[in-house]
């Protein structure tokens, strides 16, 4: 097996994949990455990336592309050779989602699609494809194991995830030299200690810690909590959430595994393992921070979920991996983030960075 | 509500896009018809339709056209006014579609998409859709009523339905404007009486009945039973073939339903209700041929189903619809096609046709 060097990123600018490209920068790989900046409202060049090369005295190598250019993603194929291929980019709101969605089925689909057409033309088999709980519908058990049924998905976004899952599995049983991990990401939080990247802010709030970072910086009076009488210890919904820089270890993981072993395809969930309500989270990031988030109970929403965290028995066992960071971690770095970028990206580089990424 | 009298109809020069158009065309309905003849290797223009006009001796306006050039079929939406939309273009080898998966993905679901993206551009929200009973997956319960579970589907080409069904269901959900029928097809077989048109032979002969034509014709030396000790009378598998002109039949109905009410998604199977085994339909040929079909009876395929066949009990109350032909006629009208076809629209047409389409 060829030995994995340089590693194509795409959606790298974004929340998960800039992370995930420090992480992989630390771990001594090369990373050619692309964006389309459909996420990142706050970003016109790659800020994060441009953060990320100084974080890491490390150069990435970064194009402006867009999946649905295929002809540039074959382009990009060609000029370099790329050993695996990490595919983030997709668009992720599952409110927007609800409301486009062939918009959201053209974007993840298709791009995924090309994605998958480019590689083989050009002989990458290798391929880290991220997936997402959501995929599990509402659970029948828990905590989720990986051989939890899949499929009832109850939004567009979860569902352009779980019909990428199916496209793999097609394509691999067509093509045994795939060789593919599906990652299913729980609930994403927090940012690199350094407070440099995080999540840009962007106007879309149906997430319940952007929401939180509203809340504590002023720019909402306080946060709504849907759900107060659910069958759980304190009534709010239960979410399993997972601190960036332990997502993006898991990549790393991934690669690893890929390397050494000829997996066809795998599927692994990436979660703390740990069951975490509203008010829990509500509470620890208040002690943690100091600030205080005036909330209110209001009425169920309608297709919520009650509970939901992972078994991760499996990424511990085949790939080593576990998650490190606590709770109390997520909350303090990801208000680090907020506090040194009220604005994200548009914020002045609180590092004081002048360098610039190389934009081909 | 408008009145339909417009219809454009994609995959129109294919099986049963063909017999549709006439069934169309005999209702009073005009047609606009496109094909990529992906699918009709025998046809290098639209001889179908060609033929179709000679029955019904009426025009059709006919574009060679593929749904992933959205830019041409903007361009037809553009030049007509379209009052319902009837969408075959599918590529439909289950077999191939095991191979080339991304292929099948790429067209069946682009398409699908590209479609309905130009329709909504146009404020064309009205459509009747061809899915399948591949995407009901294994039968739990029979017959099969549209309240069956939908998903597991054993191949991808049956996917590619059950995902476009499902993103159907989104696109409804987003915009309350869309009135869509989605129509699963259980077995179509036969032809028009006329014996001018009927399933082009490909070299695809996955399907029972292309088979046992390959074999009357005495290009097969025999045909392969794959599987003689099921649980069924007598041990063969059981489907439910539907004459392809009580199919066509099905669309007409389906018109009416969509210009009197707005149903926003409604699902009907469309199927003879009967189940027929393998050796049923061989007799039944046999008999009403004369024409002796030598079979082996081989092992199991894997992922093959036992027994299918359709509740049609909705689209009798809702449709007033319900299949007309027997068995018998469907055996009768299927061989007259292929002794007048021998090589399908390569044949001189037995008609002695000399009209040409009007091929834009």
């Amino acid at each position: 097996m060829t030995i994995i060097k340089t590693v194509f990123v795409t959606g790298g600018a974004g929340y998960i994949g800039s992370h995930c490209v420090l992480s992989l920068l630390d771990a001594g790989y090369d990373v050619v990455a692309i964006d389309n900046f459909a996420n990142s409202v706050g970003q016109k060049q790659a800020a994060s990336l441009d953060r990320v090369q100084k974080i890491t005295g490390k150069e990435i190598t970064f194009y402006k592309c867009d999946l649905l250019d295929i002809q540039q993603l074959d382009e990009i194929f060609t000029k370099h050779k790329f050993d695996c291929v990490i595919h983030f980019a997709a668009m992720k709101s599952v409110g927007e989602s609800m409301k486009q969605p062939l918009l959201y089925y053209k974007n993840n689909i298709i791009g995924a699609m090309n994605l998958l057409e480019v590689m083989a033309s050009h002989k990458c088999y290798r391929l880290v494809f991220s997936s997402s709980c959501t995929v599990y519908g509402n659970p029948t058990f828990l905590p989720i194991s990986e051989d939890h049924p899949i499929g009832n998905v109850t939004n567009v976004y979860g569902r352009t995830k779980y019909f990428i899952e199916d496209i793999l599995k097609d394509v691999v049983n067509s093509d045994q030299k795939w060789n593919i991990i599906s990652l299913r990401y729980f609930n994403p939080v927090g940012a690199h200690s350094s407070g440099l990247i995080g999540e840009d802010p962007t106007t879309n709030f149906s997430n319940l810690m952007p929401y939180i970072a509203q809340v504590a910086l002023g720019k909402k009076a306080s946060l709504s909590i849907y759900g107060g009488d659910y069958a759980t210890p304190d009534g709010t919904g239960i979410r399993d959430y997972i601190h960036v820089m332990d997502l993006a270890e898991g990549h790393v993981a991934a690669l690893k595994k890929l390397q050494s072993n000829h997996l066809h395809l795998q599927v692994y969930n990436l979660g703390s393992g740990q069951g975490t309500s509203v008010l829990e989270l509500l509470q620890t990031f208040e002690k943690v921070t100091g600030v205080k988030i005036p909330y209110t109970i209001e009425a169920r929403r309608e297709g919520d979920i009650v509970s939901m965290y992972a078994n991760c028995d499996l990424a511990k066992n085949d790939l080593g991996w576990r998650a490190n960071y606590t709770l109390e971690d997520m909350c303090k770095d990801f208000w680090k983030w907020h506090t040194m970028n009220p604005n994200g990206y548009k914020t002045n580089d609180p590092a004081n960075t002048n360098g610039t990424i190389d934009n081909h």
